[in-house]
């Protein structure tokens, strides 16, 4: 063995209990052995721990693995050993070994894996985008002008990539922040913000604001790690701070935590770039080519972020191509009324003219060197699914939901009137038998709602897609019913908007317990009639809403006897 | 400031990078700043960076932040700096900061709160204790005799507590296994079990055997943080191994780490505890004299494990406790065939004598000092639904469905006759509907299957709960039968047998894609009967098997024609 040229790696210091039977020493004794042969570490013990010459001793691991020479060796630095008589004999007093275990890098690599699977044959893919899009709603939430966020998927493999880039003009992330991003599980709530320069306050819940529009939807500190871990094996985050004239880029990926495991080089360490806004001079592989475009238009922006991901699936690249359409689609509906204001995108109404309708979500995707790239941009959806119910829809019933410590859901009623021979609710466009692309027809649904639930949900304004509600007492359809025939039952959809103070699992796929809280005695239904809280008993009238609804807009009764149309004097 | 007395923790070094325009030094200096004050610093700037006298500069972090002689005082030991011009010029070259990002210890104290909630309103709990069954089952699954499984439910506060004890007479774990368990994320596939005396072998798929019952549950290196965490806050891992005399003990709770952060100190750092069995001197609050009897039961032990609970969510102890005999039959449930063996529980066949009959999993409740405890071992447990599905059928068709790559599902249909002017079908225990507690008398079902999914589904011989199979082409409803009446269809339930070729997600709540899998067109469907594959039309053989049921064991037909009952003289 070379002993020469000793590193600070080769330093091996072990702790020595004395376990042998009626000792007494409760503590461990240190020695370094950087220097010292086997022989030497049996004579120093022997000393230190003053072993009669005609007593023989042997010295083991705490899992009792006797120390040969052979493995003597083998020893690394800060090891605990014990001192015995015998191998099997038991221990006097109890010793303590010290332990590290930070958490494996799969923690942040395979943290996408199973989250987004809440069941089966679903395609997560769209969801891991708006974790991203949450992300850039969040950054942009204080924007002056324009929101504007950018989904590139860059397929033209001429460029190198494959590659996606998730872009957005908002505030951007100081040095500090971005380390911070990187820290798995750290929520803005426990997160230190403070800089040298500025006592910056920790987490202010904003102001409440209608359907809870809020774009406070970071929550967990994990979502844009499991989105990019979901998507790819790479993530290069690029991003500029108004503060600062400084742009900032941070790596992580499955490869480099792979060869830190390797070289038995810290886990979780790495390096944040500084440079100048257009400064690509480190891009120099061709794999890369499509970073210099992105980088150089960086140059005059105030303050921005980009999350480029590469080492794609293969899979969700051939999705994202087919079912373009598709995805897109339901990412429409999830930020719906982030992108169409409260109102939503209807025909009649003119948008709302508040701070959600300048926000401008575009995805981009660029397939063949002289294609023309597809592009969409989200407010030009017409077929997701809440434009569907808006549209083909006469009439809302508008309610408010309240409970304990600040619980509020906002909700509305729509109905759906049958018109000339036939139903006019909407089939849902993502079920497996509608699935065809480009198909942008409103289809229609014989059978009305049939058993579909009748609410979907959102939470801070964005959809929490697998949690649904299928009713509420006072809008079910009722055993027997002599004033509203049961079919109108099947003509209503609607909509939940609930705010911060309901949790949602941390992939933001379902509701913790939304169902169960607006079940709770405390919780107290409200009508809302054009803007005001009415505290009447609400069955009432929703079912006389129902009534009206009926009466005024269906224009034919399948089952029931059927007078004709008529308009009453009272109304 | 006190500058004397100076510790290791006070040293205090900054790297330097020269970003002044034009400037061409691409790599940082170093400065040791440890008795250096603000003047002294700006000088060996100056010096160092050869900065000619008429000419000003500053100091500021990688965040812009102007190192002022305030700012000076505050900076952290590894600090990059950037020397500059002045604070808004670009940065000529880019500059690299070290970050340290290691993920935050909610990582493993919230690992479990929103995992197992596939669904709103489910109680998970069951689902906690079962990630620890899982484990127990692991490490028993090389014993000779018993297998023997405890949860103790140590709700008796005079005792100390409140705790759950999980335990079991398995293999145990070394001091380096008991490590390795801390690891979040260290799966078994990744693990070095390598000794300095044993080259341990990696991972080890087990053989076949029927009903893929082979106790290889273990598959993330999650499990156990999570369901402990989800449980309570606080977890004491008790093991001994065989290879020793010695028990290891190693606590890891919320309150640990908290202290941790707030001192600064590692935070993926802790104490293994190596001390002979039955020795509780290291317990002495009143808080945990529970566990002087657990420690006592040690002695004479060869190997095993005991995991011990605290700090207890109230909301849990008082579920436990009211629905004692739900929770417990789901559990049940989910190890039917572990606890059971291959045929179930089966009134009419013999257990068979595999190595699945020897599991006893016992659930006991200590509530009040002086009552005695309630318990309950998993196999008298007699109305779990896998039970009912048993006893209430009369005739079961096998069959197999093989996949590329060794995918193995063995899977059974059981006819649930009509009887007496009634179905037999079982109604479930655990809908909402029949939720009364200790009714174990077995309900019947007026409609048999409704719209129920035929299919409940197993996992390496365990149940995977929220993932059911409605039914497959060959045994689905027919559009138009002449052949079999279509209320038989409905009186079939059955179960799926998935080998370990099938991904869960890591809560094992859900698989992956057993569906999508089954339904490609690589998976080939055989019957078998009486253990014998038969390469014949699944369809054919299905319907045929459903005729004979329906004949043979129907005792009224509803609506069809029933002409009496008559056996057929070919079979
Ligand atoms: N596009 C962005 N612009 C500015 N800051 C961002 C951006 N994306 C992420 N961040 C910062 O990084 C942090 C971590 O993001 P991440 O999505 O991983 O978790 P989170 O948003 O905090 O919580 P959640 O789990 O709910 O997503 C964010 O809180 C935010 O401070
Ligand atoms: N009761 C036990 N007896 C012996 N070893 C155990 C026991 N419980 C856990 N272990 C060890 O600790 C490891 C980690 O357990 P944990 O349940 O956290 O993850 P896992 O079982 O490996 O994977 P999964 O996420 O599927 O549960 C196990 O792989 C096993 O080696
Ligand atoms: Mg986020
Ligand atoms: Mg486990």
């Amino acid at each position: 063995t070379s002993d020469d040229g000793k590193k600070k790696k080769d330093i091996r210091r072990v702790q020595v209990y004395d376990c042998r039977p009626g000792s007494s020493n409760e503590l461990p004794r240190k020695f370094n052995i950087t220097d010292e042969d086997y022989n030497g570490f049996q004579c120093a013990l022997r000393k230190e721990f003053s072993v009669p010459p005609d007593e023989t001793f042997i010295v083991s691991t705490t899992d009792r693995e006797e120390i040969t020479e052979d493995i003597y060796k083998l020893l690394l630095d800060g090891k605990t050993l014990q001192l015995l008589e015998s191998v099997h004999q038991m221990l006097p007093t109890a010793t303590q070994e010290r332990i590290e275990y930070q958490p494996h890098y799969h923690t942040l690599v395979q943290c996408g894996m199973y989250e987004y699977y809440a069941s089966e044959g679903q395609e997560a893919l769209p969801y891991a985008f708006a974790e991203l899009i949450d992300n850039a709603l969040s950054a942009t939430r204080n924007n002056i002008g324009i929101r504007r966020i950018e989904i590139r998927l860059l397929f033209d493999e001429s460029q190198g990539g494959p590659a996606i880039v998730v872009m957005d003009n908002g505030c951007g992330m100081t040095s500090k922040q971005l380390k911070n991003w990187a820290v798995y599980r750290l929520s803005k709530f426990i997160r230190d913000n403070t800089a040298f320069t500025s006592q910056e306050p920790g987490y202010v819940r904003p102001n409440p604001v209608p359907r809870s529009l809020n774009s406070d939807i970071s929550y967990f500190g994990v979502g844009g790690k499991q989105a990019v871990f979901y998507i790819g094996q790479s993530v290069r985050m690029i991003s500029k701070p108004a503060s600062s004239p400084d742009v900032h880029e941070f790596i992580m990926s499955k490869e480099e935590f792979e060869r830190k495991e390797r070289d038995r080089e810290d886990i979780y360490s790495g390096f944040i770039r500084n440079r100048m806004p257009g400064d690509s001079s480190h891009v120099n592989s061709s794999e890369e080519l499509f970073l210099v475009p992105i980088v150089n238009e960086e140059v005059g922006k105030d303050s921005f972020t980009a999350v480029v991901i590469t080492r794609l699936q293969q899979a969700h690249i051939t999705y994202l191509k087919q079912h373009f359409t598709l995805w897109t689609r339901e990412l429409a509906h999830t930020y719906h009324y982030y992108i169409h204001g409260i109102n939503g995108n209807s025909l009649r109404e003119m948008r709302v003219n508040d701070s959600s309708n300048n926000i401008d979500i575009q995805i981009c995707l660029f397939e063949k060197p002289n294609r023309i790239p597809r592009l969409i941009n989200l407010r030009d959806v017409n077929n997701d699914m809440q434009t569907l119910y808006i549209r083909s829809s006469v009439s809302t019933f508008e309610f408010k939901a309240t409970g304990p410590k600040d619980l509020l859901v906002e909700g509305l009623v729509r109905y759906h009137p049958f018109l000339y021979d036939q139903e006019t609710y909407p089939l849902d466009p993502y079920s497996a038998s509608t699935e065809k692309e480009d198909d942008d027809c409103m289809v229609v649904n014989p059978e009305g709602r049939g058993k579909r639930p009748i609410f979907e949900c959102y939470w801070n304004g964005r959809l929490i897609p697998y949690t649904t509600v299928s009713e509420f007492k006072w809008c079910e359809k009722p055993k027997k019913t002599d004033v509203v025939p049961w079919e109108c039952y099947n003509r209503i959809s609607g909509v939940l908007f609930a705010n911060d103070r309901f949790e949602v699992s941390t992939n933001k796929l379902t509701f913790m317990d939304l169902e169960l809280q607006l079940r709770e005695k405390a919780t107290i239904f409200t009508r809302v009639n054009n803007g005001q809280e009415q505290r009447v008993n609400i069955e009432k009238e929703f079912t006389s809403w129902l009534e009206e609804c009926h009466v005024q807009f269906d224009k034919q009764v399948m089952f029931l006897g059927f007078l004709g149309e008529m308009r009453r004097a009272d109304m």
